[in-house]
């Protein structure tokens, strides 16, 4: 079966220059990811005439889908919508229903269209017009050049909406789709060349069409298998198989699966023990309270936090001995263990979590440099501690930082 | 003066597959936007051997700095190094100085060096070895076809080492730079058509060699002015100029510029106020806590925050009383109301904020759908709320609370 293969072309000055960060393409990867459609590259051009029309040329020759996004508001530096018009040999054309979406959607919201507003209605005479619910920038869908093109919004909630509503299930339908079969182990607390050691017996004996790759970021190594056939059950059961051979020799370190985080696999953990959790954070300012919030139904066991960002309310809301600031600082371990007691004890959960550390850039010293971080978990069983001491930036040390605590906690709920 | 043209190549199938998002290419690209190289395209490859070296090929045409990330840990997948000997013709030969440096890595960390380790001390002979601090993947310098060329790992953290310490000071000296000077208005509270709407008459005399772009992200439409000449300083009073002009038309939106964030203007007004606050965070999770201390220096006007997620907690830590709860519910006016105050109280701080609301996917019911969200801001001059009615999914719904919660205690202490 021949693969069916796509191209994303992301198309904004402010993307090359660097003012905002495209997050479109990674997610568009994963959709076509899951439906077994190739993505062969990925371009990123400037509001161009030249490098848009030429981007257009490459992509046709390389791939069946080319998804583009941005260029498409009502401004004057979009550029998107004209030139797909001249690529396509076509007029730019008032489309009825188009301009009615338009006014409808200001209406409901009681606003007043504006002409520029209106003339996102006006579209090349070629395309499909695909409605856009969540704003005024309409898609186009485009059966040219023996390639199926569709043109969206930047905007990511709006370029989500026109892939789940209309592209993904128009690509399932006027293609057969070959298959490509993932499967991504997840791990923390080994860094990629003592893991690759533990496995290099299993990688050498993986079959031609399996795959492996290792994915690192910060802490965490992802272990990627994928398998290329024609039978979905089969390359399942292929990789399943391998993952079943891998996983004892690694088994401490793997935290979860596929799209799992570790803030999701920590709520697993607690939702299937029937447990609690609370927090204190100081250095970590709320990061790791955020991160176990974002994932749906974490209120059934996620009681709160308090973030002390002094020292006077660590003693007024979790309950730190002053005696015990005086003698050992902000940033000690004895601190750090008084706080997961508190935090424990103010939200009645069955594990209190505390961090306490210097983030930068500021506040170090020569005992307790930049990177100094206390963390502790206390439960039924007593406390957990742990001393890190990280090199990095502020937002980072933060973000290593929630990492350890995770894994800590998810180390002591698993008693390894 | 000719410009300096730079191509961004992110090499590896997780970026293709989306298992990893490039933030690397965003960071490089203001780097090099600051010091006047023009990045004129991004391309993401896959571990492909054919891929790879058509993406060399046409980079060469185009650019004359090429920066790759990528392809290059210890392990079996990665295709950059020898790639990258292969195009330029040379042999992979081991580095006395690179060897040591990785042996010296393990060595500080008392780790022991795999023989996989070692082998990333061979490069191929036509680089310059550039030493990086913060890893084991050495970066590869090489001046080739006409190009300078970059080869990196894709670790965010090695990759940013290896661009200040070497990249960004190696070509400041090797081009003779030409100037492109950029501004940023950053406005919150209006959209992308409103704004456009208001300044039209200002942009329509825009000279031609400054060129405006609208940047709009949830929640907020940045500015972007982008003159291109010769000399710094004449570009510089140009746009000033320009600024000057539009800021009274849009005055009340505006909250920074460049690359200020909300959090940030809100931190700086704090602390020009000698004013302190603290959060009690229902629905937003210590999201906002998380971005008020993201920024350095925050401690001196973040006193805490305290995220009470159950009612139980609402009550005994911030003071929300029961009969409130009953009456109206935890999503309500007056329960963030109290939810203020008790935060101002508890931290003793000059501003109380607080935030309750349904972030979904459940929770939510006839009378008050998910995306129902109350604000408020307690202060000496008393009590402001707003409601909020979102209709994204959890995560979107928890950023646009926090940038409405931000920009509504930008206008209170600003008193608009």
């Amino acid at each position: 079966m021949k693969a069916v293969n796509a191209e994303i072309i992301a198309i904004g000055d402010e993307l090359l220059y660097g003012q905002i960060m495209d997050t479109n393409s990674h997610w568009i990867s994963q959709q076509l990811d899951q439906i077994g459609v190739r993505v062969v590259r990925k371009t990123t051009v400037g509001d161009n005439e030249r490098d848009i029309l030429e981007a257009f040329m490459k992509a046709e020759v390389r791939a069946d889908i080319i998804l583009i996004t941005g260029g498409l508001g009502p401004t004057k530096d979009d550029l998107t919508k004209p030139l797909m018009a001249k690529y396509f040999q076509c007029e730019i054309v008032p489309n009825e229903q188009a301009i009615k979406d338009v006014e409808t959607f200001f209406a409901k919201r009681g606003r007043e269209l504006t002409p520029l507003n209106k003339l996102q209605g006006h579209l090349p005479s070629k395309c499909t017009y695909v409605p856009n619910e969540r704003g005024t920038a309409p898609g186009m869908w485009f059966e040219e050049n023996g390639a199926k093109w569709m043109s969206m919004p930047g905007v990511p909630h709006e370029m989500k909406y026109l892939m789940e509503a209309f592209v993904l299930p128009k690509i399932k339908e006027q293609f057969s789709l070959p298959v490509i079969y993932h499967k991504v182990i997840r791990t923390v607390g080994i860094g990629e060349s003592w893991l690759a050691d533990l496995i290099a017996t299993w990688e050498d004996q993986l079959p031609e069409h399996i795959k492996l790759a290792y994915l690192p970021s910060l802490g965490q190594v992802k272990l990627r298998l994928t398998a290329f056939g024609e039978d979905h059950q089969q390359l399942s059961d292929e990789v399943q198989m391998e993952v079943k051979k891998v996983c004892p020799l690694i088994k401490n370190y793997i935290y979860g699966y596929d799209q799992d985080t570790l803030e999701e696999a920590v709520g697993r953990l607690l939702k299937s023990e029937g447990k609690t959790v609370s927090l204190a954070e100081s250095c970590t300012g709320g990061y790791i309270a955020h991160l176990l919030t974002s994932i749906p139904g974490s209120s059934s066991y996620f009681n709160g936090a308090i973030v002390p960002y002094h020292n006077q309310f660590k003693e007024s809301l979790v309950d730190v001995s002053s005696q015990t600031l005086r003698q050992y600082g902000a940033v000690s371990e004895e601190t750090v263990a008084e706080m997961a007691n508190g935090a424990r004890k103010r939200f009645q959960s069955d594990y209190g979590v505390a961090s306490s550390g210097i983030a930068g850039p500021a506040g170090g010293s020569k005992d307790k440099p930049v990177g100094t971080v206390w963390i502790a978990i206390a439960s039924a069983d007593g406390l957990v501690t742990r001393k890190l001491q990280l090199a990095y930036d502020r937002q980072l040390n933060i973000e290593h930082t929630a990492t350890a605590v995770l894994n800590l906690l998810r180390k002591v709920i698993k008693k390894q």
